[in-house]
């Protein structure tokens, strides 16, 4: 790895002055999501403030062939900030300005470095009525869960940050600055450069801007939890939800190991099965219908008893093992780091693809708690494992592939929402075959040299 | 215009047989849309049935540099099918197979040629208890909606084709087969390039097969239809309701003067004022309180009378003049043909933007009754010009370009879902700047001779 050209070093310092910094223990900060991916650390760290100063960022590495690799929150897990080509790191946290909200409109722009949490009470304390549905659990920022393609629990109800970005502003390799998308809620002018870069992980340009529609806050929750004696009939009473086209917000599955951690982490008490958690958004009298309509549903499958609850407090202590899945999981094996898979497959192959998954987890001699987003199809396992034990990790990866080859004989797809990173590439490949090569023709007219998060997503540049 | 190469047409022969056309007929029925765009036929039509055909052309294609544009129904108002250089059009409605329906996953595969109600038709002989459910009007071809991002009267409710198109099989240049996306219903596996295709406009590859989200049938619609006294109070309760959260499948506005074409038509007796027509879907009890809770709203802007129907026959005839705007529109001048305007704008900034189109109608010597999408923030002015008068064209171009820079001006787009083919491209520039350079890059890294559909979307290739 060279080391950046110290004519760059000085330019980047007469640019950003005290907001560059290449000390040791800020280019470890920067070194490493909340995965197993192992670190390794940018050359420096540029705090820019402005789009401005990351245009310059970008002219300034282009004439020097520094690479770049963006920083929101670094709570990814599939190593999109592992710096492994070195270079410089952009992290966005100073770009945190709420630019426009316009309830009426339902749509706001952010810096990059907005987290949705930030933008959500922002929205609360101008009594907007709004907020950013999309929720990743991490209080992640906007522009990293664009350049994620990021979702979570509410996108059964949602939708995802493909689905709810209206535009952005990025800048690209050159220092050209380019607004694409915009405020209208539908477009057909021209190519959709919204959508092509949301999921790019900052491969093709620094997303330094969103625009993004917000949703009503809904006039009533209800929330509903169902045991079921089996996840076969659990992931059947889903689909029968979802059949009887009943809007859920959000309709999560956690298995029995899943719910024992819960149990165990917070002291709780409910039964040691499979269980569907539900939300639902609408009016007074809607969500009750919806509950109800979701009970009778889930009934017909033997499962319950099905509790559920509109009064908030009741709500929360009825959803408290959902809230609580991942530092649940984790608790399992105080220490670990998780290695989190990701597959999402067509709703009817999610009973046969979460059975061939769990047969495979019995195999396993550490603890790996499955849940998902059952609602999508998506789902996870957390294994939980010893960081730089590599034969753990070994297995956790083969583990990985297989899940990912039965997704994709399924119709799936290797990461539902966590991206490609560099945990993925060759599943990518595999999944996409010579859709890969398109992306990689794009990929070198955009950044003909590489430079934008290199060795991210790709491979064979 | 170079005639194709007598070595390019012999070959396409060996391929196609009698299912290669180039009778002056025939050429004349695939030189034009249905819009103002002066014809200009191809040199001859390919009639292929499969993806392996079309691969074969588009070989032939790029060894001989014929340039080939995609044909579906011929429906479509930019001029995308107009063969402006000249080449083989390739129309796809022998592609015409519906290749699988999972009425659980609620997704389908079909061929590009498949029309939306061809679709619709098998869906419900099937008694799926499913539609697809973007309604553009013409019973186009579920391809050419793709590579337009078709949308119409149901997008409010139901998303645009960007949305409901989960996956592709398009054939490139050189005859690369791709496929795109897939059946997960979601995915954060590299760059989207479903949504990338969508809108191209076959500029970068022909669509041969798309996979659709399905919605489910609603358990029960409500119609209703409200006059006002003036436009602004019209589009301020349309916002209202959007506000309230109702989740409204449908909301249309028509200006007095497309009622009073609705009128004359098929003889009706509406109010001959602006008015809203609203559609809601859901449950028995959920559109009953719908059309409620709207019926409140627009009775605070002193909105009606609010009719509203729950029975099939009732709401028919409640929107028999929003069915019929089109047809109307064309009745007003019989042999005129349409320059359908189409910007879409931020809703807070629609009732200016109609307010200026309209005051700029008051000048126009031939009628130009005015309807739109309210809910999306997207209107039409249909100008009824006699075809081949150039005092006439020129006068609506002008007003085209006068609405679409007041769009742009309020933060929105040129078009909403009619997409740029050859009438919107200096527009795509006034509002994408230097985004168009990026569109270029990417056209010419993935079509590098410019021989997919050429001359659209894009200039200065």
């Amino acid at each position: 790895m060279h080391p950046i050209d110290p004519q760059a070093l000085s330019a980047l310092t007469a640019l950003l002055g005290q907001h560059l910094n290449a000390a040791s223990e800020v280019r470890r900060a920067h070194a490493a999501d909340a995965s197993y991916h192992a670190p390794q650390p940018p050359q420096a760290v540029a705090f820019p403030s402005s789009v401005e100063e990351i245009a310059q960022i970008a002219r300034i590495c282009t004439a020097h062939q520094v690479p770049i690799v963006p920083f929101g929150t670094g709570t990814a897990v599939e190593g999109g900030i592992v710096a492994v080509r070195g270079g410089l790191c952009v992290n966005l946290s100073r770009m945190n300005r709420i630019l426009r909200v316009s309830a009426a409109d339902m749509d706001a722009t952010v810096e990059a470095g907005v987290t949705r949490q930030q933008l959500n009470e922002h929205l609360r304390a101008q009594s907007t009525g709004l907020h950013f549905p999309v929720d990743p659990g991490a209080d992640a920022s906007l522009g990293g869960m664009a350049a994620t393609r990021a979702s979570g629990s509410a996108a059964v109800g949602y939708g995802t940050m493909r689905d709810n970005v209206l535009g952005l502003k990025a800048v690209f390799a050159d220092g050209t600055v380019v607004e694409v998308g915009g405020r209208a809620r539908k477009s057909s002018a021209g190519y959709d450069l919204t959508a092509l870069l949301v999921g790019t992980e900052g491969t093709l340009a620094l997303i330094t801007e969103v625009t993004l529609r917000l949703a009503k806050l809904p006039a009533a929750i209800s929330a509903a939890v169902c045991p079921f004696a089996d996840l076969d009939t659990a992931v059947a009473a889903a689909i029968d939800v979802l059949s009887e086209g009943i809007p859920v917000a959000r309709l999560e599955l956690l298995d029995e190991v899943q719910m024992q951690a819960c149990n165990q982490y917070a002291g709780l008490d409910y039964e040691v099965a499979p269980t569907l958690f539900f939300e639902f958004h609408g009016s007074e009298k809607g969500v009750v219908e919806q509950a109800e309509t979701a009970g009778a549903a889930v009934a017909r499958r033997g499962g319950g008893p099905f509790r559920w609850a509109t009064a908030e407090g009741e709500r929360d202590r009825l959803w408290q093992a959902r809230y609580d899945a991942y530092y649940a999981s984790r608790a399992l094996r105080p220490g670990s780091v998780g290695y989190v898979t990701d597959v999402c497959v067509p709703i009817t192959a999610l009973a046969r693809c979460i059975h061939q998954t769990r047969a495979a987890l019995a195999d396993l001699d550490f603890p790996a708690p499955l849940f998902g987003h059952v609602g999508d199809g998506n789902f996870h396992v957390v294994c939980l494992i010893e960081p730089g034990n590599a034969e753990e990790l070994a297995q956790v990866r083969q583990l990985g592939e297989q899940i990912v080859e039965w997704a994709l004989q399924a119709g799936g797809t290797c990461t539902g929402e966590h991206g490609i990173g560099l945990g993925k590439i060759d599943a990518l490949e595999a999944e996409c075959g010579r859709g890969v090569e398109v992306m990689r023709r794009i990929k070198r007219a955009l950044d003909p040299d590489n430079l934008m998060n290199p060795g991210k997503v790709l491979n064979g540049l």
